[in-house]
C-alpha cells in the first residue's frame, strides 16, 4: 500500500528545549516510537542548556537499538527554531526560582500557603504576569514564522498560556496538555482493584467525560466497560473520606511533594457530587482558604504536601549534574515511557491512529455554561490535521459557581497583562479564593511586595 | 379623539395587600393619579389586615379631592384574588419576624454580621428557601386565574422571587422593581449641588446604563444632558473617600438603619472602576466578609448601620398601631408620593405614556457574560402592553467575577429549593462570600441551626 | 475478569416492527453478533405483520450456527412494547403508500418532480405533517414507559421524527440514523481507487468531518490515514463532473432507483467548495427546482433516477411475498450484513466497544452556525450510556445560506403540525426550493389538493 | 443653569457632501435646529459638486431668519474632512448610473425585473461588490483620523454597507439610518383615520416593535396610545388587499416611482401574520421573482413602479440644474424638514433629548435567531454618547426562513468582496429569491455579463 503508516523527515520545535525533565521525557517517547523520525530544533533562552540537550539527544540517537530516528540541534533564535517547523512543543519556566520563591513564599507570611503556586492563588497570578508577555510574543512569532504548526503547550498558567496565544494569533492551532486527569483515571484503576478485586485496569481504559478548567477539571461521566463508576467512586470516598486511600506511585504522600492521600478528592465528590480530577495539589488551591491550605497542620491533617521552592532547588540541582553527566557521557539516558502523550497526539494528527483524550482549548460550545473563548479542557478527537471538542455539558450549577469565579479571574489577568494594569490585576487578586480572606489593605500591601519581586518580568508597567 | 387618555375599570390584586408600608404607598399613589381608576383585590394570607387595609382604603376614596378613584376589597382567596385582574402586585413576607430574626442573627454568633439579610448572604439564602416554594406556587396560580396579567413583585430576594415565577411559567408577563438605583440617581444629583453648584436637579433627568444584579446594579455610563458624569465622580469619590459624603434625605447615617455615608460606592469606584448602584448596606453583603462587615466598628468606620430585627419589630409594632387608628378614623391618611415606580409602569403598559427605567427581568440578551435565563437588572422601555429590556452591554471581567458567583449560587438555590436538596444548599451556602472565609464544619453548623429555624417554612424537606 | 465482555437479558423494542427490509437486516445484524442476546418485542399498527415477523425472527434463531441469541415475541400494545425495554428502534410508513402516490406524483402535475419525496420538497412536507403527531404520541409513550431507554430513529422525514421526539419530551435519550454518509465513504474509497490505485479501502477507514443536517450533510476535511483527500476530490469531480462515475454497487444509474452516477455530487463541489454527503437523489430535492429536477429530461441527464411509487409498489409486493415464505419456512432467511451501524451502536452505548459515527441530534453546540435545538447532523462518540457529539465547525456563509432555509422551514412545518395550522405549512410549502418557482396561487392550489389526500392522517385539522 | 441646552462649534463631516437631494435636507434641517451650530465639511469625489454645495451652504447661512448658524466648506482629502471632526454622516452613490443601468436593466433581458435594485437582487449583489471596498477604505480612515466620532449611513445597500464598517473598524461608533419604517408609521397613521375616523395622528405616535434587516423589516407590535393596531391591520388588509390603499403624500402609484398602493404589504401580513415595514418596492425584492416582479404586466397588477434609470438620470439633471441656479444665487434655496431624522438623532446623541427610532447595528442580542454580528434594524434608544438596541425578540420561523437565506447571502457578499471571489459572489447570485428561478448556466451568464460591467469598481479581481 502506497499510504505511508509512518512519517519521516518531520521537524519539531522545542521551545524551553534546555529543560531536562520535560525535554528528556520526549526525547525518551520519540526515541520509542518506530512510526515518526526526522529533526528536533531545541529554543531556550539558556542556549547553552538547549546545545546540551542538543548534545544529549544526537548521543541517544547513537544507539541503535531505538526505532525512532532523530536529529538533534540547539536553535539560535525563535525565528530559525520556528521556520519550518510541523509541531512547535513548548514548556517554558516563566522566570526564573527567584521569582517562584516569591511566589510561593512571600504570601505565606500573610497566612496564605500554596502546595504548587503556579496556577491560581497569589503566586499563580504573579507567575501569569510573567507568563502572558512572553506567550503573547511566541504568538506572534508563529503567526509570522509557523502559522499552520501545530502547537502543544505544556507550560502553567496553562489556561492563560493558550488564552493567550489566541488572544494574539486567533487562526493559530494550538492546544494545551496536562497528565492530572490521567491521575484520576488511575485512581479509578485502583479502585477497582481495591473495591472489586480487578487488578490491572490501564488507566486508558476508564472511560471519562472531562469539563471543567485546567486543574479544576470534573468528570460527570466514567466507567469501565459496561460498568458504571460513579456509585463506586460514591462508596469508595466514604470508605476513605477519613483515612485517605494511598496507592499512588509516586510514593507516599509524606515523603513526596506530588503524592496525596486523595483526601480532598473525597471530600470535594461528598459536597459536589462530581468526581473532581486533577491532583489534590492543585485542587486546594482552588478552594477557599480556610479549608485545605489554612497553615501547615492543616494540610498535614488532609494529607497532602506543600512544594516548597527548596526542593524545586534541590532537584533542579540534581538534574543538572545528572545533564552534566549525561552530556559527558558519564551517565546512560535511560529510555522509559513518560506517561505523556504528546507523542500520540503527533501521531494521530499526523493521520497515524486515533486519539481521544482530554485537552485545554478555547470554549467553541463543547462546554456549556462557561463563556465563548474561555480556555476549557474536555476530551477531544484527535485525527489528521484535526483536533475537535467533544461536547462535555454543563457542569451543575453549585459547581459552576466555583469555576465562573476563576475563569472571569484569569479573563481580568490576562486584560491586567496585556494593559499592563495593575489596578485590574489587584482586582484578580482580591477575588482569588486563597486572598479573599484577607483585609483588602494587608493584600494590598503583600499584592504590591510580590508585584516588586517579579517586576524584572514586567516590562513596561508603572510600578 | 375618541382614543382614550385614561384607563378605568382596571383591576389590580395586590398580594401581601395587608402590608403597611407598601400597600398603603400604592394607595397614596394611585388616588393621585387622575388617568387610572377601578377595583383592588387585597390578598393576604392574614386576612384581617387585608380587611383593614380595604377599610383604609376605601375610607380614602370618600375624600373629594382626590383624583384617582378606587374601590378596595379584601380576597378571600388566590383564585378569587387573580381571576379577572389586570395587574398583580407581589410584595409579601416570607415568613415572620421570628424567622427574619434567625436569618440576620444567628450568624452573628460566627461572626458573621449582615447589614440587611434579605439578599444574599445567610440570611437571603434561607429567606430565598421559605420564598421559592411561595413563589412557585404564585406562578402556578396565575397560570391557572390570570395568565395574561401584568406581574409587579417587589418582595426580596428579588432575583429569586422573579427566576423562580419563570421557571414555573415561562410565559409569565412578571417583572421585579426596585428603588436601589433611583437613590444612586439621586446620589448623582447630590454630586452635580456639591461639585458644580448645579442644585435642584431631579433624579429622572440623571441618564444611567444599569447593569448587574439586584442590590448589585452597576454604571458605566451616566451624564446630565450634555455632561458625562463619570470623571466628575472619580473626583467625587477621591474627595470623599475617608470621610464619606452624607446628603441623604433619610437622616444621618448614625441615626438611620438606612442611611450611609456611601464610603462603600466610593471604595467599590475606587477598586473597580464602575458606579455601583445599590446601597452600601446591599452592596456589603455581596463582598467578602472581611471588607465592610468584619464587625459591628468595622460597619461604623464604613458609617453605615445594620438593620436589627429588634428596629423592624419596634417599626412594625408602630404600624400597626396606625393602622388601627386609620381603621378607626381616629387618623388621616396621609397622601405623598411613595417615590416607586409602579403607577408609572402600569400607565406606560396601558399605552398612556412612555417609560424608560430599570427592571429585573430575566435574561434574553439584555446582558452579555451572564447566562440566558438568569434574572438580570437592566434598563427598560415600557409601552402598551410591552416591558422591552435595552442592550446594557457586559461587565467588566473584574466586576463580572464578582457577579457571575453570586449568579450561579442564585441558581444552586434554586435548583436546592425546588428539589429540596440540602446538599446543594448548603454548597451555596459554603460559595456565599459573607460566609467563605469560615471553617467548613462551622458553616455546616450554622447551616444545620438555621435550617431548622426556618424548617416551619420548609414543606416536604428532609431536615 | 469479572466485568462482561458480553451483554445477555436485553431488551429491544421494534416500533413499525412488520416492516420487511428494515426489520429483517435488523435480524439478521443481530443473529451475527456473538456479544448480545435478549429478547425482542415486535410492534406495529399492522400486528398481523408483526407476528408473521417473530415466527421468522423465531424460526430463525432455531440455527445453531448463529452466534446472537434472541427471542422475538409481537407486543399487543406500544405500553406493552416499551415496558422494561433497553432500546427503542423506530422505522415507520408514516400514512401508506396511497398517501406517498400523492407525495411524490401530484406536484408533477405542477410541474414538480421529486427524486424521493421524503425529506423536503412538496412530499416531504406532507410527509411531515403525517409523522409528526405520531412522533408526538410515541415520545409521550416513552416518556410514561421507557424513559431511560435509548431511541434510535430510522424514519423520514429524520430531522423532524427527531426534533418532534425532543421537542415533546426534552430528557429523551434519542438520536437519529441515517447510511447517507456511508455512501459518501464508499465514493471517496472508490475515488482512492479510480485516482491512486488503492484498491480495497473500507468506508470506516475515511475519516470525515460531517455538518449539516440529515440527506444535506457536507464533509469539510475528509482523509484517509495521512493523505488528504479534499484536493484530491477536487480532481476527481473535474475528471467526472460531465461523464459522472459509476462504482455504486447498487448497479448502474439507469437500471436503479437508487443509484447515481454522482454528478450532482460534482456539481455541488465545484459551485460551493465541499463535498456533499448524501445521495444525488436525496441532494437535488434541496437545491432550486431549475437546477436537477426541471424535468424527466434533466433527470436523466444528470444521471440519476426518480424514485417512483409504482416501483415502491412492485418492491413492496416482492417482499410480501417473500415474507410469506419465510413464515412458511418455505424459504430461508439469508444472512447478511445490513450495511447499518445500529448494532455497533448499542453495542457502543453498552460500553462494549467505543464507536465514531455520524448521528442526528439536536444543536447543543456541535455546529456552529445553527440554531440551538435544531437536529443537526455531526459525528459522535458512542461510549457507555453516552452519545456525545464531535464540535464540528460551521459551514461555509454560501452553505449556511442554503441549509438555514431548510432548517427553518423545517420549524415552520414543526409548529404548522403541532398547532394544526395550515397557514404555517403553506409559508413552509411556499418556501421549498422545489415550490418556490411557482406562482403562488397555483402553489395554494397544489397545497390544497395534497393536503385533502393526506388528511385521514391530519385529525383535528380545520380541511 | 450651567449646562448647555445647546452645543455650538460641531464639526460634521459629510462624505458624498457633492450629493444634491439628501445634501440640501441635511442643509434644511440644520438651518432650521435652534440648539446646534458649527461647521460642516463637505467630501466628495466630485470634488466640484462638494465646492458648490459649500456655496449653496454658505449662501443660504446669510439668511438671518434661520436659527441654526453653520459654515460649509469643501474638504480637499478624506483626511482633511475626518480629522476633529463630531460627527461623519455618509451618503455616496457607490459608482455611477453607468454601473446602475446594469444592475437594473441587464437582468431584464433574462427575466429578471427589479423594482430598485441597489439592496438585493442582481443588482443589489452588484452595487455591494462595489460598495464594500469603498467602505472597507472609509473604516480604515475613520480609524485613523476620527475614532471617535459617530458615524451615521445612508446609502444603500445599507445592511452591508455598516456590516463593512464594523467588519473592519469593530470598535465604530456607526449606525445605519433608513426612512422606509415611517412609511409604515404613516399608513398606520392613515389606516386610523380610514378605518376608525382618527385624523391627524403623527406616524411618532405610532409605537411599533421593528425586527428584521433593511428594507426587510417587520413589526409584529404596533399600537397608537392604549389601542393595539394589530387585529385593525388584520381587517385593514383584509379591505385593501385586492384594490389596494392609496394614501400616500407621494402622488398616486401609476405617476410616481416611489409610490405603491400597498398590495404586497397586504398580502405578505395575509400570509405571515406581522406587519412588513419598508415600501412594496423594496419589499418585492426579498421574495420570489415570480410573486411580485414576474414582468411589467404582473408589477402594475400589484400596483407599484419599476423605478428606471432613465428616470433617475432625468431626475438627477433636473438637480444638477437647480444647483447652478442655487450656486448662482437665481434661486431661493428653500426650507422645509426633510423627514429624516439625522439631526435628531445627532441631538440625542449629544445629550439635548432622548430618542428612541429604529437603527441598522451589528446584533448583539437584539434580535433572537439571527447570528451575531449580522447587521440588523430594531429599535434603539439615543441618550448622550450612546446608540442602545432595544431587545426586539426573534421573529417567527416562516419569516425567519425569507431573512435568514438574505442575512447568510449578504454574509456570503461580504467575505467575497473582500476576498475578490467571484466564485463566492456567485453562490450568493445563485441563491437570490430573484435569481433562483434561472438555470444556473444562464444564471452564470447573466453574473459574467454584469460583473464585466461593474469591472471598473472592482479593483484587484481576476476577471
Amino acid at each position: 500500500m502506497s499510504t505511508a503508516e509512518k512519517q519521516t523527515g518531520l521537524t519539531i520545535t522545542y521551545i524551553g528545549g534546555g529543560s531536562k525533565g520535560w525535554a528528556w521525557g520526549l526525547m525518551g517517547d520519540l526515541a520509542m516510537e518506530p512510526s515518526l523520525s526526522g529533526h528536533i530544533k531545541l529554543y531556550d533562552i539558556n542556549e547553552e542548556a538547549a546545545k546540551n540537550n542538543a548534545i544529549i539527544g544526537n548521543r541517544l540517537q547513537q544507539r541503535e537499538d531505538l526505532p525512532g530516528k532523530w536529529t538533534y540541534e540547539a536553535a539560535a533564535s525563535l525565528e530559525q527554531a520556528l521556520t519550518g517547523t510541523d509541531f512547535v512543543i513548548i514548556s517554558i519556566l516563566p522566570g526564573t526560582f527567584k521569582e517562584m520563591r516569591s511566589d510561593v513564599h512571600l504570601p505565606e507570611e500573610y497566612g496564605i500557603y500554596q502546595s504548587v503556586g503556579d496556577t491560581v492563588g497569589p503566586g499563580g497570578l504573579m507567575r501569569a504576569l510573567r507568563t502572558i508577555p512572553i506567550y503573547a510574543e511566541l504568538a506572534e512569532q508563529i503567526k509570522q514564522h509557523a502559522p499552520e504548526a501545530w502547537v502543544i503547550n505544556y507550560t502553567n498558567p496553562m489556561t492563560l498560556c493558550v488564552r493567550t496565544l489566541y488572544e494574539v494569533f486567533p487562526e493559530i492551532k494550538a492546544f494545551g496538555c496536562c497528565h492530572e486527569v490521567f491521575g484520576t483515571q488511575k485512581l479509578l484503576a485502583h479502585m477497582l482493584a481495591d473495591m472489586k478485586g480487578l487488578e490491572g485496569v490501564q488507566r486508558q481504559d476508564i472511560n471519562v467525560n472531562v469539563l471543567g478548567i485546567n486543574h479544576f477539571t470534573w468528570l460527570d461521566q466514567a466507567s469501565y466497560k459496561d460498568m458504571d463508576l460513579m456509585p463506586l467512586y460514591a462508596e469508595f470516598a466514604k470508605k476513605y473520606k477519613e483515612e485517605g486511600f494511598d496507592a499512588s506511585n509516586k510514593g507516599h504522600w509524606m515523603n513526596s511533594s506530588f503524592a496525596s492521600a486523595k483526601r480532598i478528592h473525597f471530600d470535594l465528590f461528598l459536597k459536589y457530587g462530581l468526581i473532581a480530577a486533577a491532583g489534590d495539589r492543585h485542587l486546594a488551591e482552588f478552594m477557599p482558604q480556610q479549608w485545605y491550605l489554612k497553615d501547615p497542620e492543616t494540610v498535614k491533617a488532609w494529607k497532602f504536601g506543600l512544594t516548597t521552592i527548596d526542593w524545586r532547588e534541590q532537584k533542579r540541582d540534581e538534574l543538572h549534574q545528572r545533564a552534566k553527566r549525561l552530556v559527558e557521557g558519564e551517565e546512560d539516558f535511560e529510555i522509559k515511557a513518560s506517561g505523556e502523550e504528546g507523542v500520540r497526539m503527533m501521531k494521530a494528527i499526523l493521520g497515524l491512529e486515533d486519539l481521544i483524550t482530554n485537552v485545554n482549548l478555547p470554549n467553541r460550545g463543547q462546554m456549556g455554561g462557561l463563556p465563548e473563548g474561555a480556555v476549557v479542557e474536555t476530551n477531544a478527537h484527535f485525527s489528521r490535521n484535526s483536533v475537535r471538542p467533544m461536547l462535555a455539558g454543563t457542569l451543575p450549577p453549585r459547581i459552576n459557581a466555583l469555576v465562573q469565579r476563576h475563569v472571569w479571574n484569569q479573563e481580568t489577568i490576562l486584560q491586567a497583562a496585556l494593559a499592563k494594569d495593575s489596578s485590574a490585576a489587584f482586582a484578580a487578586f482580591l477575588n482569588d479564593p486563597l486572598v479573599a480572606s484577607l483585609d483588602p489593605d494587608r493584600a494590598n500591601e503583600l499584592f504590591q511586595r510580590m508585584l516588586k519581586e517579579t517586576a524584572a518580568y514586567l516590562p513596561g508597567w508603572d510600578l
